[in-house]
């Protein structure tokens, strides 16, 4: 690709940087960031491969969200305070159409998320794959881990789950719900909605937490495995959004298998109150693995590999 | 791809974490690293792509290597402490032998380069794609950054350079020196060494540095860009191995245009010693853009895109 492409593709990026935490940005060999004294860096990466991760006939504008979401949502489950965000982008050709409307959906994500974008890098290959780093603060001892749960804490879950399992099954054309459940539903699969603001109210709080990208079921056995107890599921107490409530047995199987929401799941000791938005699904106890009502589960939930 | 063979991956990867600055590594939803008191961050990300960056048939052990190398290359370049990486690592199969060769070369560099591995993801995806993301730290204010050379200074390189672009010309059986020759340079292409000790050494002393990956001109030109003046080199003067010593004006022409040598390339002012390995190959002036031996000179380096 000739270098005038080359700079093409850094004019798209160049404005998403800017942000007090931000010292250095784009263009130089690295970026400079100043972390809150005191407080550690939180740091995740995650990758994104079209045909994998979102359908090919994805809007760019949607991959572009969904990318950066994605990421954020796992400061969110650390309980970390965002600060900024890189970005490697591997791409066959310079798609000027392509890269208009992925950045602008980056760009408001980031700034929905509070991630200015510090830096990056843009290759050629022969697929699209999108790796975005995110990185984050939280004072030294205070995020929130997976092996925290201790029996007697309830377990907690933000928003609705199995959305965009149920997102999935439409794109698939697997299920066919009326246009404005499925409308709500695709919204929910292209731009999920990092708990950012939740995951700091939790620090103090919450004893275990992470982020609902594998499946409810999925997720709660790797907080259980961490910890070393058992995660009992009341079945009837999970949130479903109206389309899920109505589509029945399926909806909740969504709800405990799929994945791809990126709310929090968390446990919190009994005598902590139930932030706002928040449902309590079950309880922690001694022993280990999880059930539903009482009968074993497995964490049959999506796999990303 | 199965969980099993997910679960593998991780397995390959779980070893190569632990180092001071890692409070928490691979296995939560982000790692934490603990920064040197009064120290800004340094972040940069680089991606491997298979068939763009290196043959297909490069052996795993080097790919692993290299793509460490090439990422601490930057932090080298802004006078950094290495603290750790990460890896986003997208593969078509999990193909066990070339996991197992890749995270061996991946573990020496990371141990070579005081990297240690601090959380990663790993995705299917229709083609190799390796995206490194490295960490390090240094005093707010002491970081090497491009913008930096003033008229005046020496403009100095570590090294030898050129010895990539000859090994990518044997590669493509363009260029056949000798067999001992050739291993030198395929070595030097294949585990190149990122100057993170030197680096170091430089902060307070040059005025602007970066690393020789796109080429030695292209990369000056990036300096000579960013703080405004004229770079002129001593072509007589570049620091060659003896294998382009011995191949004429086609060894100057693959030092000054050729890409992925790693070294660093700085500017110092006149009072300041040259430090040992390095040479002055030119000086700052005032004005801008390049010449060799008194040439206008343009910075036709190797493009990544």
């Amino acid at each position: 690709m000739s270098s005038n492409e080359f700079d093409l593709i850094r004019r798209y990026f160049w404005g998403l940087g800017g942000g007090e935490a931000i010292r250095l940005g784009i263009g130089d060999d690295a970026a400079l960031l100043d972390l809150p004294p005191g407080e550690v860096l939180v740091a995740s990466v995650d990758t994104l491969v079209e045909g994998v991760h979102y359908p090919e006939d994805t809007f760019p504008e949607d991959v572009g969200y969904r990318a950066l979401a994605v990421a954020a949502s796992d400061l969110a489950a650390m309980g970390a305070s965002p600060l900024a965000c890189t970005l490697a982008l591997t791409l066959p050709a310079a798609d000027e159409l392509w890269l208009q409307a992925f950045s602008e959906g980056l760009a408001r994500a980031c700034a929905d998320c509070g991630l200015p974008l510090a830096g990056g890098d843009t290759t050629r290959g022969p697929a699209t794959v999108i790796t975005i780093q995110v990185f984050g603060a939280c004072p030294a001892g205070a995020a929130l881990r997976r092996d925290g749960a201790r029996p007697g804490d309830r377990v907690c879950v933000t928003g609705t789950v199995g959305d965009a399992a149920a997102a999935l099954a439409i794109l698939e054309e697997r299920w066919h719900p009326g246009p404005e459940a499925a409308a709500v539903l695709l919204e929910r699969f292209n731009r999920p909605t990092p708990r950012l603001a939740l995951g700091e109210r939790l620090r103090g709080a919450a004893t275990a937490a992470i982020d609902v990208s594998d499946g409810l079921l999925a997720d709660l056995g790797h907080i259980a495995a961490a910890s070393g107890v058992a995660i009992a599921l009341d079945s009837a107490a999970l949130p479903l959004s109206p389309a899920l409530a109505a589509a029945g047995e399926q909806g909740r199987a969504w709800a405990l298998g799929g994945g791809d929401d990126y709310e929090l799941a968390f446990t919190l000791p009994a005598e902590a109150a139930l932030p706002e938005g928040c449902t309590h699904i079950g309880e922690v106890r001694e022993g280990s693995g999880l059930s539903v009502d009482g009968e074993p589960a497995d964490a049959s939930g999506y796999r990303h590999f």
